[in-house]
């Protein structure tokens, strides 16, 4: 059985999730919050299923919630986006970055995307038979480098797939790194498919989105998770928005991938965004806090932080302590200190000679993330 | 913006059940229950929902939940499947489908199906780079003809895609055919996807499925789906078997589209099937004695009723009502006798010339069945 991904294993997620479970170990390594979401949101969603459709929603998604999440865009961007044409509900934010990139790349079709970058990229475009190049970010800030961007540009150019927030460093571009997005891309035949499922967890004053940048927004897909905004990984709903052609086509291959995502689970959604409309900003804060716990309760220890400025990871060096590549170190810290945490080696296509950087998620109760922070201060 | 699948528009589904919803008509096409899921299952996923775990779920599955469905079929055919490495729960039967396909068809490679086939396989096959050859079933019993099957296997061919129950016939293989599927590719580097979603909705006394015969079994990925045996559509929670080797190529692509799928509808299940083993052998029986209501009622009209050994779906040839094609056909249905239809040539690469057959729902309450076979029961 010749495989079409013979690079891929089980991902990093997965492995070290495992690992955690079974070693006992606290588990900052998979993204995902360990308290619980709003308890409304939940009753909703009870109500949802008791008394409400368990059949199928549209494909589209349901209309309510399209339209609750219409509103949340213009409410938090100042952009109207069209219900019906530009909107689309996923079975997670995952999904719809698969869609897009089934729909829009070809055999050859070149996409640009960072270094590092999220591990699901790139194999769905070598699945669509597209070709990845990366532009590497360096650290401590990750800021994309425009030049560099610029001369990766070919005439076989079709997608940039960026993310900020970025996962795994934390890093988040300002206003000006889309506009220089912009002006390379204007002229071409070129989309951007913009991951901004960390869009609420942002720290700095001015908060960066595609959807801001009118004209960019018009050949982007963008895409957002619920399951990051409201402390809901299970539930895996997400969404894109991106122009009706675009969303046409998209779809397409949504309809054939999942058709639609859990009614219930959507429904209460709806319900839930029409009704306390705010909720989404106090994410920031509540995130902006955690960050800090962690942060403090290693201020002591032998790791240096990393800067921070959205998402629900923290980068370490831990270079001062240990000489083993991140793979092993995590292992090892596992083993030997109780900690789960992320080696960023795996998400680069070339890791940096010598750097040695893992990703804790404190998207955890405080308790959890002093205890943690407590251990890995005693290296 | 050049499209990937230029041939597909909105499916059949999309388009009938829109169209039923705005003209008011008795919406017996897409096919999902009108009544509601077993209450306890609601009770259960809800108090998954309000006090359980609503975070990712592993990547294959609850384990819980591999482990029923492991239970269940071993307990209806007999065959022992290996929880860890050979079952993967999925975002809806669909996923599965699409993952594997997508895992297996490489650029070139010849794809096995029959005509008429439901509409996702090939759009799926077209978008891995895959070419569909197609096998003619014949009305009305729709049964392979093994010898033209045999005589469409080439060198090229890489994966025979079956379903049994047949979606949109109502059709079932006998044990036979799958002996004779078996002794076609047993020595060809083939493999077979069998798409069994209607499995406990078999009204003839001998139960087919590709899990009874183990050698054929050994080659083959069998997608299942708890929307079709549970009632509830809209949960998108399906199950896919297959050999190890196999499952993991499919696990490649699945934890790249979706991840995974809602953790408390799964955990849900999982309670449900452990709770209530027996509960889906009692499916074939409520839908035996619907499709008998359906069939009495139009027992006096001018449709000709065609045979239906299993799924929710009944055909009708109206040959003696109308020259309309089958899409014009249910057009004016909804228009003019408010029932909402599935034309069945959208399921075909080649039509038959002057075929006029419809497909009709019967997931639905007595009550509504014989208030759409009134109404055509009137033509
Ligand atoms: C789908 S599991 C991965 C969760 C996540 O986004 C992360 O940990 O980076
Ligand atoms: C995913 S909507 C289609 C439902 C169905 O399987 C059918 O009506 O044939």
């Amino acid at each position: 059985l010749l495989s079409k991904l013979p690079a891929t294993g089980v991902t990093i997620f997965t492995k070290m999730s495992a690992l955690a479970n079974e070693k006992g170990a606290i588990n900052l390594s998979q993204g995902f919050p360990d308290f619980p979401p709003d308890p409304r949101l939940l009753e909703r969603a009870s109500q949802a299923l008791l008394t409400g459709n368990n059949q199928y929603s549209p494909m589209t998604g349901l209309p309510l919630l399209r339209e609750a999440i219409a509103d949340l865009i213009a409410r938090h961007y100042g952009r109207n986006v069209h219900v019906a044409d530009e909107i689309t509900v996923t079975s997670g934010a995952s999904e719809a970055i698969f869609d897009a990139i089934t729909a829009l790349i070809k055999l050859g079709d070149e996409v640009i995307l960072f270094d590092p970058a999220y591990d699901l990229y790139e194999p769905t475009v070598t699945l669509a038979g597209g070709i990845c190049k990366r532009v590497s970010l360096e650290a401590p800030t990750f800021r994309p480098d425009w030049q560099a961007f610029e001369a990766t540009l070919t005439a076989k150019t079709r997608l940039v797939l960026i993310n900020t927030p970025h996962n795994p460093t934390g890093s988040c571009w300002l206003a000006e790194d889309v506009e220089r997005l912009w002006q390379a891309v204007q002229h071409r035949d070129v989309y951007v498919l913009s991951d901004e499922v960390y869009e609420f967890i942002q720290f700095n004053e001015s908060v960066v989105s595609v959807h801001k940048h009118q004209r960019l927004a018009e050949r982007s897909i963008i895409v957002s998770s619920f399951g990051k905004s409201f402390h809901l990984t299970g539930w895996k709903v997400g969404y894109v928005v991106a122009p009706a052609d675009i969303t046409a086509e998209l779809r397409k291959v949504h309809q054939y991938v999942t058709f639609c995502t859990a009614t219930p689970l959507q429904q209460a959604l709806a319900e839930h965004l029409l009704a306390l409309p705010e909720e989404s900003a106090g994410l920031a804060g509540l995130y902006r806090q955690k960050r800090d716990v962690l942060r403090n309760a290693l201020a002591n220890s032998r790791f240096h932080l990393l800067p921070c400025d959205g998402t629900y990871f923290q980068l370490l060096d831990y270079s001062d302590i240990s000489d083993l590549d991140d793979v092993a170190f995590c292992e090892w810290l596992i083993d030997e200190v109780g900690v789960a945490a992320i080696p960023i080696s795996v998400f680069y296509q070339t890791p940096p000679n010598g750097q040695r950087l893992i990703r804790l998620c404190f998207a955890k109760e405080d308790d959890t993330l002093v205890e943690a922070a407590q251990r890995l201060s005693a290296l």
